[in-house]
């Protein structure tokens, strides 16, 4: 036993529906469609402010072979990626995952968020975020 | 001028928040949160079935990057990763993007969807994806 679920399916292997040499991926326990699946790297990473590149490069691999495979062998017409990190962002289990979620032009389904943040009236931080990521 | 609305950003150069090589940030013009920015491939890609793992690894470095930087200049406490492949997902415009939506544990706001897909009565496809993406 790991101290993180996550951690714990990668290790006992029987519930992963791909294993990759940095990367897996398994089926929640609440899925959204059916299909959806959760990508992760294998090593223990919290969220996207601690990942390294390879983590994410390899996950967003596995990622993308997982959407293939929704759309070759389950029909999906399409996929939607969706990712929490922070508990502030809704974050629920606490090693970095994706949910790629099936679609089909008939679901009767939206993952588009119907609100809008509260902090909406603040100023835009376009400037300083430039300057952040180096652009003048 | 492009066929493609994000080709035009990206050559036009002066709405950006980020270039690098292979990889390019803005905002959207409706903004779900201050700061919410959009990281594109600079390669016009439709989508993550039609992107290269470079496309997708450089994306992501730079989804990565811009997620510290609204931490970091604008205070997120999270960040959301948000992303549609297939007009049947939603996806509104046809070059490969990432939304990265900042979250405050205050900001009265859910990207969690609300509703589950009608396909959610179908048999779970779990042994097919397994197959189809080699274990057995």
């Amino acid at each position: 036993m790991n101290a993180c679920v996550f951690c714990d399916l990668i290790e006992a292997g029987d519930a992963l529906v791909a294993d990759r040499p940095a990367a897996a991926a398994f089926l929640p326990r609440s899925p959204l469609a059916p299909g959806h699946t959760l990508v992760v790297p294998r090593r223990h990473v919290v969220d996207m402010f601690a990942a390294e590149d390879e983590d994410l490069a390899a996950t967003m691999q596995l990622a993308r072979e997982v959407a293939g495979a929704l759309r070759d062998v389950a029909g999906a017409q399409g996929v939607n990626l969706l990712h929490a990190s922070g508990e502030a962002a809704e974050q629920s289990v606490f090693h970095l995952h994706f949910h790629v979620v099936p679609r089909w032009s008939d679901d009767n389904f939206t993952t588009w968020p119907s609100g809008r943040s509260g902090r909406a009236g603040d100023a835009a931080p376009e400037h300083r975020l430039r300057r952040a990521l180096e652009l003048p």
